[in-house]
């Protein structure tokens, strides 16, 4: 089955778009592609995504325009790479978050948690002709849980192996871990944040240098610094890493305000920025290790990075002694690039829906029973 | 296949449900009731029609919170009546309207039409454990329609008719005619708004009563009274009255100000309440009998009444010496109570895009292509 998946994340800055051969539990990626939005379009979905100022009747349009905008991507994607839209059997879209409330507000007696992904399914299969699956959360959350996250069911689907343990490392702006026993059933995957992926990182770079660069591209600033031991060890006390999974965290425990606090703490104990911006690289490094050795059942024989966070080197050699027991690869090196690994997921989550498997992971997500997540859109 | 309707209309009064037996072309209703809302979900949904008061995490919140109330319902239903829930293979929900913009807006060169529903049907797949089609409309839109009418669908698998002309006169605030021509196909139906249907009478009574009536009870009112033809011939010259089809009408030309202008010439010309109640009613008659013999290719052979208009004695009167040559029925003729028609609509809407049949009608939607309507969620 040839699939297309797509992925809008909550920075807002365009739709990852992926085409993919499945069958049964092989992946082929064919091609991906990242087709930012306008500059203007950015700005109309962050105003939606904030309770201030986000506009019914603009939810409404806009709705339908990342609908149109979605449809564009595949099929620029299918003809840019020399793919028949013909040939593709099923889209499966995750739209852009407006709105995620995973605690839930009281009505009457009973907490509804409730989630909003708008990007209209409807358009994208009238525009492409493809069947086409959207908006996966909802079905997770009726079902008790928290509506994220969903990858690991690709992970699962993708790496689970009869012979090896593997963790599936993603480094985004939160590190999360998706852990699949030797012959792992999806009642056996183990998945959460193990803390901060990038997000520290991003933020002091962008502070040491007054906003003019946002990452530390290939973590060639932390290499040209020195990890302060003690000033990590004063990190790795924060209380999210001693709490036990299932777990996520957020902007709010890892986001600016926690940077600002390290940046100037690290000027106060006199360390130069290049070695503040070492010591958070390999605070996340740590732990995650950390996170291993605590909460998984055994130390995986195998680590396979993805995400933004896998281009840093520097990371990548810490978190390697920091778990050297452990074989580092990367989903590149099973044909998957880092980058598309998310929009892939989509289009397996996508798929299992279509057969009829379930595909959220409750033991991930914290719902009462394993359940079909989507709406099926006829092409 | 046994089908669930539920159908939550402008007024936002509760969800109408509909439990129908459907084989081929007969459909044989089960079981109907209205559940009203209680008066503060009441408040909160009309509080989400409008984009002042309309807030994102109430959108959010509500589209749960409905989800749960709609599934309510279905259980209530099924148990008030004694027909198991396991009996039950779909569902079909139109949901709540809570924003619709049928001429669009632009976006670059391209004008985006839109629409949006509530009334997640992911909680009612999970709480029934029955397969649940909703959100019909974005996809007649993304084909160009104005996402509604889609009760002429469901018109014509009821009473289309080999041997006979039929029309099918819904008598809502607004009327609206579905002309099905003898041995009718989906392509040659033809649906229009004829104009007013109870909105300008409910007015007037409420302006006369000064509040304290809603509607005429049984006619009662226009009973005692007596037409003005020269005030109704005035009337008669509106010009959505001349307009031909497609066309559709609203609160915009026949709401309340429309009615208190009719109200103050009505009393300037020296006319009795009653009378202007009347004449009124025969406004509505005469526009309906005006559109067919106007705009339908031939004049049908029976008329086939439904909508709270149909309880209006004095109406269906008018109506009868209006057309002396048609055969009035009801939809109770046919086993389906009048009110009970526009959720069993929606289950016949839900049954077709489960077989894979196109289920709207371009020639009442204005869509380029007949298309399969609705969103999927499995079971």
């Amino acid at each position: 089955m040839r699939v297309v998946g797509l992925m809008s994340g909550t920075s807002a800055d365009g739709v990852d778009a992926a085409v993919v051969d499945i069958s049964k539990r092989k992946v082929r990626l064919l091609a991906f592609e990242m087709f930012p939005y306008p500059a203007a379009l950015r700005r109309q979905i962050l105003k939606l995504c904030r309770p201030e100022s986000a506009r019914l009747d603009d939810i409404c349009h806009y709705n339908f325009v990342l609908g149109e905008v979605f449809a564009d991507a595949v099929v620029k994607l299918c003809s840019r790479n020399g793919i028949s839209l013909n040939s593709i059997d099923l889209i499966g879209s995750h739209g852009q978050t407006i709105y995620h409330n995973p605690i839930g507000k009281q009505y009457g007696r009973a907490m509804i948690r409730s989630t909003l992904q708008i990007g209209e399914p409807s358009v994208i299969a009238q525009r492409t002709g493809i069947t086409t699956v959207a908006d996966f959360r909802p079905r997770d959350m009726a079902a008790g849980g928290e509506g994220a996250p969903f990858v690991p069911y690709a992970d699962y689907i993708l790496y689970g192996y009869k012979r090896l343990h593997r963790a599936v490392q993603n480094i985004g702006g939160i590190a999360n871990v998706t852990f699949l026993p030797s012959g792992c059933k999806q009642d056996d995957i183990i998945a959460f944040d193990t803390g901060p992926g990038n997000m520290v990182i991003d933020d002091i770079v962008r502070l040491m240098s007054g906003g003019k660069r946002h990452y530390d591209r290939g973590g060639k600033i932390a290499a040209r610094g020195t990890v302060d031991k003690n000033f990590l060890n004063e990190m790795l006390r924060h209380p999210f890493l001693q709490r036990r999974p299932p777990k996520s965290t957020g902007r709010e425990e890892f986001g600016t305000p926690f940077a600002e606090q390290i940046f100037q703490r690290g000027a106060k104990k006199g360390l130069k920025d290049v070695d503040i911006v070492a010591t958070v690289t390999a605070f996340t490094a740590r732990s995650i290790a950390q996170a291993y050795r605590k909460f998984l059942p055994v130390i995986p024989d195998e680590m396979i990075l993805c995400g933004g966070g896998a281009h840093n080197r520097t990371l990548v050699e810490m978190l390697h002694r920091e778990l050297p027991e452990v074989k580092m690869l990367s989903t590149d090196d099973f044909g998957i690039s880092v980058d598309a690994k998310e929009a892939v997921s989509f289009a397996i989550l996508a798929w299992a829906t279509i057969k009829g498997l379930t595909n959220n992971v409750p033991g991930a997500t914290g719902a009462e029973q394993s359940v079909v997540l989507g709406k099926i859109v006829p092409a």
